[in-house]
């Protein structure tokens, strides 16, 4: 719509669509609105929106996503998680354990992480493992104790949700839930998180291509939810010798090109190997990454799970330093020290 | 344990691996029974099990997958699906629409592929959708008409299930689930079929290495359900630009060397296109493959989903009578005419 | 052109297509002549030459492949080795070491291969290896022993050449060069053997995507050498655990349709392990191949290369009978026993 | 062998190794002289070398690489190109286009380059395309074209070798041979640039595992030359829908760490798109690369190969502005300005 478009315009204009059988999305910015019409365009063909009151253009989407597509939404969108934004100027370091193990190891790891310039907490109280016979968390135990943990630090709370019926759940202790890569295609709990007022945090499934990640991801906006931090973890590719995955950094810029939404990249999955996480951690920052999420213990050798990827204190501490001085030399603000928020 | 072996010595070498900390599986052959001792291995390394009343020997797994693994249960299992044995001599073919569209469709599509030569039905009542637009199929009315079309051929009912809370209900229509290559991972969803005892039909994520697809079998099996029915569907590969996956055959013969569960393969998917359907569904048996699930429409140009892999009547018809040669040439009872069944 | 058009009317066109750019092929059926125009299409808009004498029709061709496509050259080409003809209704079976050892190993396996159906026999003598510490072929020497066992079998011999230079040298002792994965798109090499009359067998690279494949086979054709013989052998995927690279089956239909050239597949490279060869072979054959190409040793365990992959001489000849009956299930003409042809 | 071990010690330890049947290399450092030896390590089963003279202590190397392998070279190498340095603690940018065309082209280009930062300069008299109808290069004119242009701005040059026997030709004019990647397993070629003592950029295949491309290296150093440079240039993966490849950037640490050789990056092939190239060169140096080699053509929309992927000069200089940052940040020393030379 023009810049001043009236309500009354809008309406119509929504209406018309409706009625033409379009599904219909406001987008409301701060000098236009723009109405988003999901659905078959070839309906369009004899219509002549653009001669209607207050229409300025009709604009096809070429990608199958579109309410996450930058063409339908030209600025990057900052998601607030509990105060922290994600997708601004910072980058946002998520760090934490891969499970939620003890309270001790929970309390102890989120004060380090803060202390290093950590702004969110991560940590697993259900855990999807390969084999059933590994560890799987704690349960709701481990939210409560993510949920003292933030009470203890400041720290909001990012934590991996699982089926549709938990949803209600973690929603009363997370800040953020994450889906896990092999949940991107859970298309029951994508809907069902797209109903929350939450963010949610998505990881790229490891044989999902990048259109599949976004259409996943519109999947949650469509449910009215268009909080969505994407977040690339590594695929499956040619060879699996020396890394867990291959993290892909090309679908962070490429992301960031068809997207308005937050991207974050995880180098301990996309790495497998905590020797190689610092290295892709600066690199993907020097990529245009908004942000990482970080897999921290205060005992990597006794991690029940993801020991290998998981950096402990004093490797994350030295990691976040040099992070610092990439995020400054790519025009970003640089994690936050805690030193400078006490 | 040796063949003969009594009940008081199979209960005394269970409990005594209980004690040591071990989850167990009794899996009883006409001859000797195994005992499945599922832990630490180096629990073991002080104890001297063969030593013990009727133990013949013990025999260290080597893959992380136990349940599913054939040196735990060297025959192939055969899978009885409401009658149809899956794993056995006979190739199995199930077809059917890729989502159940209407009665009239449906019962037509049953009807012409049981003259064919199907054996089962499938149709998606529930339908995972890579877009959040597209048709995500008509719901519990579906499962009606899957039980009304089966009600009419005889032809058991193969019906997808997507979310744990949903398994309840698809239980009370289907003869077996499906599990889709997007939830091969969803391990609530496979503890959850775990529990029921219907049959289950396991496809390969599309970025799923092999042991990944036989652990997610395992989460079955160990849910206490051994009626796991393996599918192969086609992985992300390096080229996409002639078909929509790559069908991974090496997959088959690999899948029946590791595993005792029958392997099936979706040529519709594995291709994605239905030119290609017959000469890999003739391939896929050749390499072994137990049987074969394949889209079928009765005007696949008009169908709300997969038009482009999916089979119409005669293409069906003639891909069933290549499949019958090839079977015979590979030793395997050809699938079922329903002449021979009237 | 039409049938029957006329030498003038040919060279007419040809002059006139020379004279706007365009390089100028000519293929001559029985009935009629194509004339391959390669250059930029958008040269012609304003061209009629649809009204040129004996002109029948213009088709652009979509693909960057010209020469191998089917569009261009509907018939399926049959490639004649010394007498074997490769693409027609028999399927060719191409089997022998993986490298030439010593007379005795090579004289033996011609002998076990002929007996057992094959019609030519490979052999390599100059072997591209990973690693500069593994064997690489005993040369010219390997050259000479092949052309010993073909005169004492009457199998013609196919074999690798590495080198431009060593294009002459191999054309003196070869029926057919052999263009291996790693070199197939060694461009310089394609354009030597492009200068040939021989028949080249090319494999896919392992990182190839089709139409790499197949514009590979352009510049041989491109060079004026039209007996190119496709074969798939297997690329890197998402997995390499219990395979050496993935056998791309769909790749066989899929170069068939996009082609006129014949395609074969090498069971023993795409699987790398001899007991999934037969598997593997049969479903090369029903997805449509023309022929295979086997490594065959009498003592696999002590072959200097590709042991691991290449069958004995009992496990190829039962591979052989297998094969047999799969290739009738598919009507084609069962490959050659020895009686019948003694 | 010992800090101070003598010369007749070396020899004879080195005479030893050759007669159990080893090839031997020497690694003389600035304190101690390492002796590898190449070949079957059971034949030490029973040799008591540790007992030998000056002889410190025994080391298996694992990997099937030697001579590239850090376990054999502790410390990074640094490979002198005609006086710059690749390794050491500068950021070496290699520049130019991707052929070259007119001596206007590429002497504006060597300008361009150098005065933006460049420390080398690229450019394709020979071409390797993957249609035989595109442009090959100019040949050895463009060879000529690029010694005139290092005669005119000091740059060393680097540029492409396709076939063996062209490999003296060009050493006549070029400061280092680019293997590319479709040839990185063309042994013949490798074996002949490793008889010269000129550098090797080795780019790594698209198909090729970081294994497979170290040997291809040990391949040049086993015959005598150790000044390789190895390239990560992109792979095929699971998607090509928004790039050419996709950027293997773990390579990069897991290179260095198994290497001592140089590691460069080449984000113009790794992505195929000129977009892309800015926002990967930086996250290559980040991950921990020694360089980058960059396509840049005076007007990239009419080069005659790449055009996609190519910068144009202010893009290129504003890329090298940027990578001074990000260099800095990394404890690099700043890719060179052509004022702090002059």
């Amino acid at each position: 719509m023009r810049a001043g478009a009236g309500e009354e315009a809008i309406a119509r204009v929504s209406r018309r669509l409706q009625d033409l059988g379009f599904g219909v999305h406001l987008s409301r910015g701060t000098e236009r609105t723009l109405i988003g019409a999901i659905g078959d365009k070839s309906v369009l063909s004899g219509v002549d929106l653009e001669a209607m009151d207050g229409v300025e253009r009709v604009v096809p989407i070429r990608q199958p996503f579109k309410l996450v597509s930058r063409e339908f939404h030209h600025e990057a969108s900052v998601v607030d998680v509990a105060g922290v934004p994600v997708g601004g100027p910072e980058i946002v370091v998520i760090a934490g354990p891969c499970s939620v193990e003890t309270r001790e190891q929970l309390l102890e790891t989120a004060a380090a992480v803060r202390a290093a310039g950590a702004r969110l907490l991560r940590g697993g109280a259900f855990k999807p493992r390969t084999s059933p016979y590994d560890f799987r968390g704690i349960g709701e135990e481990g939210l409560r104790l993510l949920a003292e943990a933030r009470a203890a630090t400041g720290l909001p709370v990012v934590t991996e949700v699982m089926r549709p019926d938990a949803v209600e759940l973690v929603d009363r202790y997370a800040d953020c839930f994450q889906i896990g890569a092999r949940n991107m295609q859970n298309f029951d709990l994508l809907r069902e998180v797209g109903q929350t007022r939450k963010a949610v945090l998505l990881k790229r499934g490891s044989g999902a291509t990048i259109q599949e990640w976004l259409m996943a991801a519109e999947h949650v906006l469509a449910g009215g939810n268009d909080r969505v931090i994407l977040c690339e973890r590594g695929i499956r590719a040619i060879d699996s010798q020396f890394t867990r995955y291959t993290l892909d950094l090309n679908a962070v810029p490429v992301a960031k090109e068809l997207s308005h939404l937050p991207v974050l990249v995880d180098p301990s999955h996309g790495t497998g190997r905590a020797a190689l996480v610092p290295a892709l951690a600066r690199a993907a920052v020097a990529a245009g990454a908004d942000g990482l999420i970080v897999e921290v213990h205060p005992n990597p050798a006794e991690a029940l799970s993801d020991g290998a990827q998981t950096l402990n204190f004093a490797a994350f501490a030295s990691m976040m330093a040099e992070l610092r001085r990439v995020a400054v030399a790519v025009d970003r603000v640089e994690p936050a020290r805690a030193a400078a928020r006490a």
